[in-house]
């Protein structure tokens, strides 16, 4: 097996280079946080739209029962939307049974990569346990050596955030104990070493990150506090063509 | 002062992006290394070239006496070339007071990036410790908390090397330790992490590393020993628009 991971979505792109991959998406703060929550009370499914004006076509294109839009841009909530992108506005009186289309700067362009990827998760801190047993039986489903495990972090406007890859780390961590003999990249290993090494206080660390810095300046204090807390979420969100969704489990 | 990073080429580039920066510049192996060589050896400059046909309009315009032609593609010296990217090639009998013109696959395209930075230098093990000590030097010269600190990281072919990054690591871990007060983007400190995590045992772990291994099934084991070595080439090249100088010391 070979783990890899892109710290940032800057990276040479080439044809079907996630093929038979089980790629791992992560932008902990906030958009994996938010799909999280959303499915995790209830929504039908998440769209992820890259730019605000596809988003609000795909709203208008639902009827007014079934659609819920949020998103942001510059971490603030664009006009006319329904919520931004706090996991705190994704509760079951809003978005339960709903499809909620979701459009931020960093998260869902890294959610709509990797289009020949055998399989695509969605991770957080907040469903970090779930995600990594669910990715250990995905990966027992490969013939043995065949698999490729990536990780695409989403940064903050192109540039690495420490979240994203400490989010990595602990899963490239955890699967690297069990399969002793896959090959890991540099990437893969400096996300792993980087979580080893402030594995002890990691919450406090990442709080002095550069992105949870810029949203600490615009108020959002709480979502930081939350979207750093493990295991709040225990939901498995399966990245689709168009769509995520829960995994029932 | 901000010390900001980007570990492989692939990154948002704007407009005066490095505009007043001190760039520092890296591919370890090899070309930062070669670059050193060279210079050290006595190579009246080094001018990098991203292309073999470049490269050749520029032999070609010289006159015989003092054109050297370098490089390689793929790790392997291309047909014509006097020299492929080996700092063993660059000997005072083969290079001193000539022009080197330099083409390799990732080192040459980092050289020439940063157009509009105040200074930039290039930096490997081989130099580290006096291209530290110059760094101190420039930035020292900048007026307080005006000094923006920028390490370019060639990588492996847009990947992420260990090598490049440790070499910054070094820096970023003595730079930071006089400017206690300095801004440190999740890049730079994650390079910092990095080495600060394998210091003790640097030169065993970057031997495992991707283009450590990629070189070494080449045959280049004797390369690689000496680029991970350190202060072998005490060497400070400055880059300018077009051509790799050694600073008079």
């Amino acid at each position: 097996m070979i783990i890899d991971a892109f710290l940032t979505p800057y990276f040479p792109e080439t044809e079907n280079q996630f093929e038979n991959s089980l790629v791992v998406m992560i932008d902990v703060l906030r958009a994996s946080t938010t799909v999280c929550a959303a499915l995790n009370a209830g929504a039908k499914e998440v769209i992820p739209s890259d730019s605000l004006d596809k988003a609000v076509r795909i709203y208008n294109s639902l009827s007014r029962e079934v659609r819920f839009l949020g998103g942001e841009r510059n971490g603030l909530m664009p006009q006319g939307f329904d919520a931004g992108n706090s996991p705190f506005e994704y509760v079951p009186e809003k978005v339960k049974g709903r499809s909620v289309i979701l459009s931020t700067t960093n998260g869902t362009k890294t959610f709509q990569k990797a289009k020949n990827a055998k399989h695509k998760v969605v991770a957080a801190f907040a469903n970090n346990a779930v995600i990594t047993e669910y990715i250990k039986i995905l990966l027992s489903e490969y013939d043995s050596g065949d698999a490729k495990l990536v990780f695409l972090c989403a940064g903050t406007n192109g540039r690495m955030s420490y979240e994203d890859v400490l989010c990595a780390g602990i899963i490239i961590h955890e699967i690297s104990q069990i399969y002793t003999d896959c090959t890991i990249t540099d990437t893969a290993d400096a996300a792993r070493n980087l979580y080893a090494f402030n594995a002890n206080d990691m919450k406090n660390f990442l709080m002095k990150s550069d992105h949870a810095k810029i949203l600490a300046a615009k108020g959002f204090e709480k979502d930081i506090e939350f979207c750093l807390t493990m295991n709040t979420l225990p939901v498995i969100p399966i990245v689709g063509s168009n769509t995520i969704r829960a995994l029932d489990i």
